[in-house]
């Protein structure tokens, strides 16, 4: 067998692009994650969990996003080397394309209109960068089979319960809702309808999915001539005249004080536009679904400045963004951004299938929100190390493994120090390197006289930062207890701590 | 771009021995291993999640199962296509061969002793069969660098509280402790401690392995010349002579009616061997830590029969089994069987480092428990399908969201149906399909008067399946009240079905 042979030490190292996780990293994700599954839950989401791994036939083998049409899939054939290989497959590369074939398989014991909720990790074949993993989690809930835009609606709704409900108040979130059809409505009016016009479409929509990043001259320079980037390289534009570049523009910033004025410039717009004036009737529909609903524009609004996915998506389209501001790695002051988007696809499970379905969905970003969580203190940083029994006396394990069990019984988190007891310093070292808040001692003496030292880990480390003598004598941060009032003590230690 | 060409639709199936898992098929796991892990926590382990990807230099190329050599792993090579092909990369197939690379890799900063638990999914290449699937999860918690049994014994104690903790009462399991040191003397009494004898003590090993399968007299027959099995091949036997083979089988039949007596007789039976006297030492310590702890034989005791996985350990190995009786698939009366198994293994990182770094563990069965709680009635089962408000006019679609909204607001789960509206019939079918408990109507009248119907879909269910004419007019199970009253009356109904 290969372990027989003689062969050089592995690196211990992640594939790269890859992380570990550790303590608190899992806890507040899975935390954050219960909480939106009860959210989700609530507003009548079921729980749908595929497996990682897929059929490359099932999957698809492009990501939506055309602008980087080289992101792949980690795939690999089925039985690769023998007489007859079998299928390719491929880790899932998002919570979408599995519900596609999900729906497709399973669509006779769905209940229909099929609301499904899915958290879990996908998996990106594209060169790593900082803080840009090819493993991450998504957190997605859709609506299949339900053509109606209340469902679009509702699903912006429980966006924002979402984002209150793990911790972001309301005031510090935006839920912002744009519509694709009053986009085509505009390629209409701007004269872009035609079959012959899909190239320029095209660059149109690549175009306007990048205004974050370009900004306003950045696009407009787009939809004209093109764009020559900071390298040098140029970007053939969509050749549009001023007038088309202008109504194209008009669009994304047709954002008025409120969601009426809006609605009214955005059908002014596209009132030529059959599509266009739909697409404005649904922005309004959803407008007065979320308003009867309690949404009023402080948690939802209209905003035609909403561009990420327009190109994917068919009907409404939403985001949310985070509006406090934190300091980017350079220390300038900028709002935190996007944490959450979707929108309505109704190409689902046509590739299955043959027939439209309806769907509409959101994802959250997992990774961005528990960002947004820390940035705003919101999540739990309590130092919830063990209390550590000492081992004074390895001869008397029993009783250190006694006096664990008690407290553990009590609910309270501990453990034996079952290191090399020989060195009591390195003892205390690890109850430091753990966060322990508090270290408990018996020694031959101590056991003798039926007694515990228990001592105050937060407090001694206060005081022996900064306490004078005489605070030290007054805030002694060792006690010595009689044995069965361990739990007690340590309780009341803990109490004080919090 | 692929997607212009006409391709023959895709097959809507998950790849062969993968599965998806629907619902309460997802929230009872969460569930479960959410409660497991605050046991772990409480014992001071903390979490870890390494990615689902390593590289097959790192995990090792090999299950440690040696009757299986031919089970794999999903592996692929980093950019196979290209001039510089990269790493192979491997989803991992258990959770301890990741935290041996993450020990190795992070071990400057990580304390020492380190607890860590993991869960999540795991992956095997190999042939699916009925109930075995090609994804699973595992839920682990390990201690590495404590050679000390205080170790073994806590991780015992830990998974009789996990039991527990899940819902699998006291007496309805057992963890039972046995070590491979009391083996390794057992092979050294019978003569087969020699470098010479390595082949015999293989396939002495992997004999015991199959107590369970083969039964004693299977074993027997591997130990001796060997064994024709069902299909007519023959295994070769270890050849031992029935003296030696005495000796083997005396170890594995040990067990006696209390601990101390299965001590005795395990004492005897290698007393001229140095490591077997330490190994019987070692459950000695165990059984006297446990019973310091409160964890008495009817929870955890000393089992020389535990033989699963002694090839593969190295110093104490347990097993928790639950002994209620169930039916098996043919009918017959059985025990539920293990749950869980684990042991201690001290060359964890020595591939890595050269270092021998002690370690002990445990890996809950994760469906397996799920299973054994399903059997013993503790998972939750109570339908928890949304209340259903129903649409008679598309048009008044605000005055139902405003509806759910409320609901919602009050913690009920709730949901408007979203399909197509027209056929009044399809919307009751629907909310029977997902469990509804109770369905909310306001068609015109109702608007018009101010109320609403609010039907109890339980007790209308039951009443329709067996209930007379005058018990139906006794219990009608649909309420006229005031729309103000819709929190409160169907609150008050969901509390009346539970």
């Amino acid at each position: 067998m290969a372990k027989q042979k003689k062969s050089p030490r592995p690196k211990a190292e992640t594939p790269k692009g890859f992380r570990d996780y550790f303590g608190a990293e899992v806890t507040h994700r899975t935390e954050m994650l219960g909480k939106i599954a009860a959210v989700y839950h609530r507003y009548g989401f079921d729980a749908l969990e595929s497996s990682g791994v897929e059929t490359v036939q099932a999957l698809g083998k492009f990501l939506p996003d055309v602008d980087r049409p080289n992101e792949g899939v980690f795939a690999w054939q089925e039985d690769a080397d023998s007489d007859k290989p079998g299928d390719w497959l491929a880790l899932r590369y998002d919570l979408t394309a599995p519900l596609a074939r999900v729906y497709a398989q399973h669509q006779n014991d769905l209940p229909k209109p099929y609301r499904r909720f899915a958290m879990g990790p996908v998996w990106r074949n594209e060169k790593p960068g900082p803080g840009r993993f090819r493993q991450f989690y998504q957190c997605d809930a859709d609506t299949v089979g339900a053509s109606s835009v209340a469902a679009d609606a509702e699903i912006c709704a429980m966006l924002a319960d979402c984002l209150e409900e793990v911790g972001i108040d309301r005031g510090d979130y935006i839920v912002r809702v744009n519509n694709r059809k009053v986009l085509n409505g505009v390629m209409e009016v701007a004269g872009l309808s035609g079959v012959d016009k899909e190239a320029e479409r095209g660059i149109v929509l690549r175009a306007i999915d990048k205004l974050d990043r370009l900004g306003v001259d950045g696009v407009r320079a787009l939809l004209g001539e093109g764009r020559k980037d900071e390298s040098g390289d140029f970007t053939k534009g969509a050749g549009l005249n001023d007038a088309q570049a202008d109504v194209v523009m008009g669009f994304m910033q047709a954002k008025r004080d409120s969601g009426a004025q809006t609605v009214e410039r955005l059908r002014a717009l596209v009132a030529d536009s059959t599509v266009g004036i739909e697409g404005v009737d649904e922005l309004e529909l959803i407008a007065d679904l979320m308003s009867a609903a309690g949404y009023g524009p402080d948690r939802i609004e209209i905003d035609p400045s909403v561009v990420r996915g327009l190109g994917y998506y068919t009907g409404p389209v939403f985001e949310a963004e985070l509006t406090f501001e934190i300091k980017d790695e350079k220390g300038r002051t900028r709002n935190f951004g996007s944490v959450a988007g979707g929108g309505r696809y109704d190409d689902l499970v046509k590739r299955f299938t043959g027939q439209e379905v309806p769907a509409t969905g959101v994802s959250i970003g997992v990774d961005r929100l528990l960002a947004a969580l820390d940035a705003k203190g919101r999540l739990d940083k309590t130092a919830d190390g063990p209390v550590v029994v000492t081992v004074m006396d390895k001869a008397r394990m029993a009783d250190y493994q006694a006096m664990v069990a008690e407290l553990r019984q009590a609910g309270i988190r501990a453990e034996v120090y079952l290191g090399n007891p020989k060195n009591f310093g390195n003892q205390l070292k690890y109850a430091d390197k753990r966060g322990s808040p508090v270290a408990v001692i018996e020694g031959g003496d101590e056991h003798e006289k039926g007694v515990i030292q228990i001592k105050d880990l937060i407090l001694g480390a206060q005081m022996a930062e900064g306490a004078s003598l005489e605070e030290y004598k007054e805030l002694p941060s060792q006690y010595e207890v009689p044995r069965d009032q361990l739990v007690v003590k340590v309780r009341e230690i803990l109490d004080s701590q919090n």
